[in-house]
């Protein structure tokens, strides 16, 4: 029925949003109701519960998240424009990371089903930029000495952490402040055309 | 007196205690006064209530941080000796940053009183980072084309976001590997001998 299928709908993108907004355990049922508009009859029709809800609607911020990061680093251009636009790509910084900032929720933190999702996400950003990086030291574009994979991992920490510290001062340039230093020494490993 | 005294103290340890673990959104007056083992009366009579008693418990653990991160920064050595050191300093890697994670708490975010002390502690650490980039470019041991503002973000963000990254996974290695590669960036950024 249309009518089910919108309400299940609502629900997970009224969970998505709120568990960017205010984490899971500052979430509550009725909370999620209010924003998807559907009564407690359909979030119990089409789950368990609000944990089981949590995990349809972490799918749904991490799938945001994974094509959101392929969009920037799949597309043409050498190892550095390629991983300049996915640090330069348009983020709401305030806001944070959708995905990022469920690892700082204690219930998600320790129930692997609501963890598992968030850590695939994030996992699969940091592979697709590892591989941008072995291309470009394949290519020649690249040092060699430096390890993909530790590489990746400076990198997404690099946004993680520029949130973190952007929401501390309530001040995006802290982001960006930290993406430019980045930026700077990723060039310093360019080799010389 | 010392029975009060003792209570007081007893709060402000359990509560910074349950805003590393839990946050402040997850962490109850109750379960407060269950870790401290002291009576509703001595919260009331010590502070006006749990956010009252949370700005002391978030000061209490951000003094801990900057007094951590003076003692790595502000020690003998070339300004990429003593990064390094506060990088690599030993760390409870899962258990996350103290002060970091209380930017990913709701309530924190939008309260100026509890957010303060966070956005404080960060700043405080970011310069002391870009005073020891700007003494390294003074000595001539660290390039000067990077601005040391911006370098002491992508420092911070490493270590905030390599704590996200290892909660994700519930692996500290993604913690190291962040910090293994932002090293091998820094040594490229050090003039040679």
């Amino acid at each position: 029925m249309t009518t089910a299928n919108d309400a299940r709908t609502r629900l997970v993108e009224s969970m998505a949003d709120l568990l960017w907004e205010r984490g899971y355990v500052g979430t509550s049922p009725s909370a999620v109701l209010n924003r998807a508009g559907v009564g407690q009859g359909s979030l119990y029709h089409h789950f368990t519960g609000k944990a089981d809800l949590a995990v349809a609607g972490i799918h749904r911020n991490a799938d945001t998240l994974t094509q959101a990061a392929r969009e920037a680093l799949d597309g043409p251009g050498t190892a550095y424009e390629r991983l300049e636009r996915f640090l330069l790509r348009d983020r709401d910084v305030l806001r944070g990371c959708r995905i990022g900032r469920m690892t700082q929720d204690p219930d998600v933190f320790t129930d692997d089903l609501l963890r598992q999702p968030v850590a695939e996400a994030l996992a699969g950003v940091r592979k697709t930029i590892a591989a941008v990086i072995e291309q470009g030291q394949a290519r020649g574009e690249f040092v060699r000495g430096l390890a993909p994979d530790d590489l990746a991992a400076t990198i997404l920490s690099t946004l993680q952490g520029g949130y973190v510290l952007a929401r501390a001062e309530l001040d995006e340039q802290q982001f960006h402040a930290a993406v430019r230093g980045l930026l700077a020494l990723l060039r310093g490993s360019v080799t010389a055309p």
